[in-house]
């Protein structure tokens, strides 16, 4: 097929180089697919990953590239296999657009640990292209990796429910923590955290925040319901604390000592890390043999917990705490994302933005 | 009561400071109280953390002090509520003489996690006295901490299940990890390791040996019955079994790098740490995350996993590769265990010995 025929056009904002500042960019999309579905953007929230990516943290970075994988929006078109969704339906999109299918992982329904993933932005489709996230237009995505958001659930409640939501729930799902009456902790309050102590508490589990200063104790005890609050440099407290955890969800993002987790956890405790860190962490093996406790990392969920989180959600009647912008101030969101001074989550009204300005 | 009544004396085989240099020291013994049993030993294993204890190397000796916790010997006298062992029986202790009770690990029966454990020596007992361990001619050890050695098991055989067996099928059976199948790796080949194999084979996994050298390599494959035998400088063949291993049992007691054993194993595979290193070991996040892997590390095992694997050991009709010597010898089998010089487990014939001179 000639490029004519098989693409058209969509506006996004994309960063054109390390500086990470994102501007209108026009660019093609394939045309609907067979398994296709085509989607008109309405919310997509901005996650700290996207800051890495735009900056070339992680030196993988190609130009230009839109970022967002926390995609709500509404069905335009559909491909003639689909038939899950239909045209004016509210769905979702995550940060996965492709995988192998035949691997372990695909087969076993956790296609976010397959090695050929795709990501939504800054990667190859099958077709050879770029692919491009979800700030933007429109965006063209396989149905597999499409969700329905249920009724009743706002659409820019929902978006950082397909990253940041899903990155907590996929770990207390699979490693069976999601009984009732659990100690969890949370270190570190942004987006993922403050998703963290929702979930949690939702669960009915007794949530402690752990931080490395009290700066947010009073939000995070008045505002979001944590049952606790540990500064990790007070030792008497943290004491006091030892073995009393079931859990730890980890979301600091950079480099940061392990131990004085480890020592919160119960026998079998499990310290569950999100941050993507590429400076080594270190433990002693006695800290982990003498409570038989667990390090171990998640990375977001599958298509399968997305669903089963988006109910959840749904069924607890949650809500996040989201500060919606438009566009035309996603820069400064940025820069304030990276200060961490937002309260959790920001996203962007993209239905509502000019995005070709 | 007085001394003369409620003690009486035995003679064993104590290292007296950090040389660790070990000689005969007549010491006593409590009476045989209602829970106890007295046993004269018969077989006591050399393990590798002795060597720590008798040279101080944690900081935490005590001297004189008699190592040993590998202890196989017959009933001599039991105490009054004593009914599960008789006079004459052949029966096994290993390293722990007692715990709490009240604590949530004893009363899930995994007394080895309980804070207030009783190590068989270089401890304190309940009335105040040093434990002393196996090395000797006779113990005490409450019931709740003697097991039967099942019939047609030898003495000498059951004594290294009784730390270096348990602590490879404690973790086995916790995890989930004894269906036949499974791909197993073991990474260092001394008494722990060497039972590693054992066991895994015994389950019916494909068990592959990791090691610095090639130097193991025909008695892995050969002597043991390995299935695979890796070394870990050899980038191509550590990257063709990228992926492949459910877990790895990492034996080494000294510092070592962990991402070649993260990146061996699959998703949701288990790096099992039983080493006591108190340098840190280091990983970088990524590496758990995107594959849910996990660190843990084990400790020995319960009483309970004790008489499961001494049935276990017996059903198989397993045997463990050990060498036999008598007291006069054990000097000398220390410094050989220090420089690794054992295939795979010293065990003294301590009834065979002379141990008054």
């Amino acid at each position: 097929m000639g490029s004519l025929e098989s693409e058209r056009t969509t506006v996004g904002w994309a960063a054109r180089d390390p500086s990470g500042i994102l501007s209108p960019y026009t660019y093609t999309l394939r045309n609907t697919g067979p398994d296709d579905v085509y989607i008109k953007v309405h919310y997509c929230g901005i996650c700290h990953s996207d800051l890495h990516q735009i900056k070339n943290d992680l030196g993988m970075s190609n130009y230009p590239m839109v970022p967002g994988h926390e995609v709500v929006g509404e069905v335009l078109e559909v491909g003639s296999n689909v038939t899950k969704f239909s045209v004016g339906e509210i769905v979702g999109t995550g940060l996965l657009v492709g995988c192998c299918k035949n691997c372990t992982a695909c087969q076993s329904d956790i296609e976010q640990y397959c090695n050929k993933k795709i990501w939504n932005y800054n990667d190859v489709y099958t077709d050879g292209k770029p692919t491009q996230g979800g700030f933007a237009e429109t965006v063209v995505v396989e149905q597999k990796f499409v969700v329905k958001i249920p009724e009743g659930l706002a659409p820019e409640q929902a978006a950082p429910l397909l990253c940041a939501g899903v990155t907590v729930y996929s770990p207390l799902s699979h490693f069976g923590l999601k009984e009732g009456g659990l100690r969890g902790g949370i270190l570190g309050l942004g987006g993922v955290g403050h998703m963290g102590v929702k979930v949690a508490k939702a669960l009915g589990h007794h949530v402690t925040v752990i931080s490395s200063s009290d700066k947010k104790k009073k939000e995070a005890l008045e505002d979001l319901g944590a049952d606790a609050y540990l500064v990790s440099s007070d030792t008497t407290s943290m004491q006091e604390a030892a073995d009393s955890l079931d859990y730890i969800i980890d979301t600091v993002p950079v480099g940061h000592p392990l131990e004085p987790c480890l020592s919160l956890l119960k026998i079998d405790g499990k310290l569950i890390l999100m941050g993507v860190i590429n400076t080594p962490l270190q433990f002693v093996s006695p800290m982990l043999m003498l409570g038989r406790k667990i390090i171990t990392g998640s990375f977001i969920g599958s298509v399968k917990e997305i669903e089963e989180m988006l109910e959840f959600w749904k069924e607890k009647g949650l809500s996040s705490m989201i500060e919606i912008v438009t566009m035309d101030y996603i820069n400064k969101a940025i820069e304030r994302l990276e200060k961490n001074d937002v309260r959790y989550r920001f996203v962007v009204d993209v239905k509502g933005s000019k995005l070709d300005q």
